[in-house]
């Protein structure tokens, strides 16, 4: 079997490592924009040759789209007219309306599984992949329905087999539960990032009196813009909305601790802290 | 030597647990509003004994002072009163300002330190106290000229004993460095959890389709409400200015969304990437 990995970064390089373990035979094929990304990911034994993504598709029976979700909903449309029929077209995106959008009657849409694994850091490129990012992990498979059976069942295979559990929904169930658990988190975490170091301009300062719990909360702002942008953009309905949510609960904080009104301001924390019981589902996984 | 805690939880039981290992012939008191605090501290072996608060005030060197900000503040005034000659008292809280307010001009002023380690977990209580919290961190130590030689050489010597690296500010450059760098994040992470526990209704949808990173961002939401609505409250100035400058940084951040300008956006989350180079050091530590 010939598995193509367009996008060779921290997700597309994670998938190729942990499937390699399950299936050494099989043949891997990376395709980047980036030559030095794919140097290091055939140093890294991520994939076993670089070619370009023409070739690639032409001889694959799985081509795994690990790149930015706009850059995947722009190509999946002329990738789906040539790709050949016996492959698979697999993607990883953070988003997937627009993307199921984007080939929904296409003629071939029955060989694309939209798929997105749960899982993540806040690091990127070939250097960032590891094996054990996804065993473990939840994966979210959209439109099932519209994906031909021996597609679905080589993509549920792969992920089964290397250790994670699927859920279905639509696309747009993905994108609204997605804006809420984890587009929102992000951006929570960049402001964080912003406000702190407007504020603070001397570097030192913030390294001095910061502790582990600003560097927990404020992790993500580390996180690839290019990446990101696009994923804020596509979800951007959803992503404004939990936005609006989530400011509208700072300025209600806000007003409580302006009027110091410690009961309130007691009980807002007492409600937040029932996360408490699904971060340990989170932290066991 | 006697050492009393006064509030055995994870600072006061942490700061007791390194300083024991150092000192393994002090002699800890341990003073607790909770009767079962008080039981598990000594069967966790953080102190010797458990005396109400009159006695360990009345035999000991050094009266650590462990317990929400606005409890420390009512109760220091009174405690200089009657503390004896050759005791120092030691405040651990996370605000400077009102409690170095409380004190000031008062005839024993000299006989108190006011510190704040930057370390905590969002964790409580004796059973969540360890060795390894305070060591390798930074301490804070406001007004120092306003202590006695040594009152302030007795505390300096246990804090870089146990591994702090000691820094000097005033209690308005604390509260104010502080508002950012911590009581922000707590703000943050508690808003974040209310909102995402608002929106889904389904504790196991949040399981399912959150990842490490949503759990990173929001893990402070965990946090005692005791504890951090007196902070919240005492340093509301601050807070409330972190906060306003904060939610400016959202809505910008959303109406750059909205209005699909995914330059800016990406222009955004570079400069807030600028913090990789500030946690670095931080997780270093």
């Amino acid at each position: 079997m010939i598995i193509s990995i367009i996008g060779i970064g921290l997700l597309g390089g994670s998938f190729a490592l942990a499937v390699r373990e399950k299936y050494p035979r099989a043949q891997f094929i990376g395709v980047d924009a980036s030559p030095v990304h794919g140097q290091l990911a055939i140093a890294k034994g991520i994939v076993d040759e670089i070619r370009t993504f023409d070739e690639a598709v032409a001889v694959s029976d799985l081509i795994v789209l690990a790149i930015p979700v706009n850059a995947i909903a722009d190509l999946l449309p002329s990738l789906l007219d040539r790709v050949p029929d016996k492959a698979t077209v697999l993607d990883l995106g953070s988003t997937k309306g627009l993307i199921c959008q984007a080939v929904e009657g296409h003629p071939k849409r029955a060989q694309f599984v939209a798929a997105h694994p749960m899982a993540g850091t806040e690091n990127s490129g070939p250097g960032a992949a590891f094996r054990e990012l996804l065993p473990g992990k939840n994966l979210i498979i959209c439109d099932r329905d519209k994906s031909r059976s021996d597609s679905l069942k080589l993509a549920e295979a792969l992920f089964r087999d290397i250790g994670m559990k699927i859920f279905y929904m639509t696309p747009q169930e993905h994108d609204l539960h997605l804006a809420y658990v984890s587009h929102l988190s992000h951006i929570s975490a960049f402001a964080l990032g912003l406000t702190v170091l407007e504020k603070e301009k001397d570097e030192q300062a913030i390294f001095d009196m910061a502790s582990t719990g600003f560097s927990s909360t404020v992790r993500l702002a580390k996180s690839s813009p290019q990446m990101w942008a696009p994923i804020f953009d596509q979800n951007r309905t959803n992503v404004s909305q939990a936005l609006a949510d989530y400011i509208e609960f700072l300025q209600q904080f806000k007003q409580v601790i302006d009027q110091q009104d410690v009961t309130t301001s007691l009980e807002f924390m007492q409600r937040a802290n029932v996360i408490r019981r699904v971060l340990e589902g989170i932290e066991k996984r």
